[in-house]
């Protein structure tokens, strides 16, 4: 495989919607259950592309627009994929396999990264218990790796991390950590040898009056219900966030945003 | 009007889908633009009617379901209402008026609250400088409100405030606020009396070393495209957010959070 014939891009074209592989991937997409289930994910757009290939290496299949292939951008993420791993397809084709609308067409078909439940949490790690929308679940998952924190741990009935919606939002932050999904509060607590810390409104230390120097096993709640029983029992620290306004609460994503940079800040 | 009465919520039903006003609130529903010429907006579900009637007073309508009616604190919220203005609709009606899927069925009319562009601004103010997420805009809105800040000003290109995704996730921050839309970045400017300050990656101060126990006027910019020309040229304070994780970016209303609640935590 030559250099000059890498950048010709002398790859396999699909033309018919019956192309078993258009099928799987169209299926996928119209479907974050069987994205689950097969352990698979779709990232859509240059940004996540380029961010893929960063971090994780190459991925199963890289789908591109007839039109991507014009632009530049695009035309360097491609070069840095095999050949084999490449697909064209016409614009109308891609059509019914992305979520976004305006943008240059090009979608990475890759496996979710997993891994096992470590036996020992002792660093500073982030715990989404039950967080429900995508843009909230994508947005701490950018603070916590932009705060430098590796693990991010998803009790059952939090949104799918690895959803097109909380990949977008995520922009690039799951392949800086390590996500742990469907794990069960009772197992994470029982590994724990960091103090669990939740936020408050009600009889709490205000945050910053609170020692954030060491590690700690941020919980965050479901935006309606808050934190759950389970993570009520095991709590170490309440801290309240003092919110001098009339309004009496934040967004979940914001108010992580403010703990998990609180801790940076006093970790200087 | 006895109490007796107001209990038993002797109020008018509509049935028909040809009925002017149901007519007139579908055609709303179904258009944001609609919403923003008309400058109405339609406030779906308990909390914000709640917060709604706490702040502003009477709606100009409140539409329930026959099943709200079953549901005590829905019932608690219409007996606030004047009868008068209070309409009935089967639940299969409702259905289309509304976005939520879940929820008790309770919707209120209301005129969107405006105010004229203050002559001066000398206090710690939000300008969304073109953000383009519903979710976004409502997360930096309730941010605002819980800082104690009381005005937001939206350049164009900016969400439209007082749509449905955004009041939803304002969660009522919008009644403790005043919004100004529309406002081009030359008027403001002209009538700023407080160091405009931007968050910025390179080259800048970090947040924490920044003075920022006076008043501010922050800017956040699109989610994409960051802080326009405008106000780049009129900027004060350039403050970077220390980021010790490997992702070099924040979502927008994460940042802001950061950024409001340093600025309390400075001024406590």
């Amino acid at each position: 495989m030559s250099p000059l014939r890498r950048n010709q891009f002398n790859v396999k074209s699909i033309t018919s919607r019956d192309n078993p592989l258009y099928k799987r991937i169209k299926a996928l997409a119209g479907s974050t259950a069987q994205q689950r289930r097969s352990g698979h994910a779709l990232l859509e757009g240059l940004h996540l592309a380029s961010a893929y290939l960063d971090a994780a290496g190459q991925p199963e299949t890289c789908v591109v627009t007839e039109g991507a292939l014009t632009h530049e951008e695009a035309r360097d993420i491609v070069a840095r994929i095999e050949e084999k791993r490449v697909v064209v397809l016409p614009d109308t084709l891609f059509g019914q396999l992305s979520s976004v609308v305006h943008g240059v067409g090009m979608l990475l078909l890759v496996e979710k990264i997993d891994a096992a439940l470590p036996a020992r949490v002792a660093e500073t790690c982030v715990i989404l218990d039950g967080i429900q929308d995508a843009g909230n679940v994508g947005s701490i998952l950018r603070s916590a790796a932009a705060a430098g924190i590796s693990r991010v741990f998803c009790a059952p009935g939090t949104a799918y991390a690895w959803s097109s919606k909380v990949l977008r939002s995520g922009m690039g932050a799951h392949f800086l950590l390590d996500i742990f999904e469907d794990v069960e509060p009772a197992d994470l607590i029982a590994r724990l040898d960091a103090p669990v810390t939740i936020t408050d409104s009600h009889g709490a230390v205000a945050l910053y009056d609170c020692d954030l120097s060491g590690a700690l096993a941020w919980v965050f709640g479901n935006e309606g219900a808050g934190v759950s029983q389970i993570w009520r029992d095991a709590v170490t620290h309440r801290v309240t966030i003092p919110q001098p306004g009339g309004m009496e609460s934040l967004n979940v994503a914001a108010a992580a945003a403010i703990c998990l940079f609180e801790q940076c800040r006093q970790q200087r």
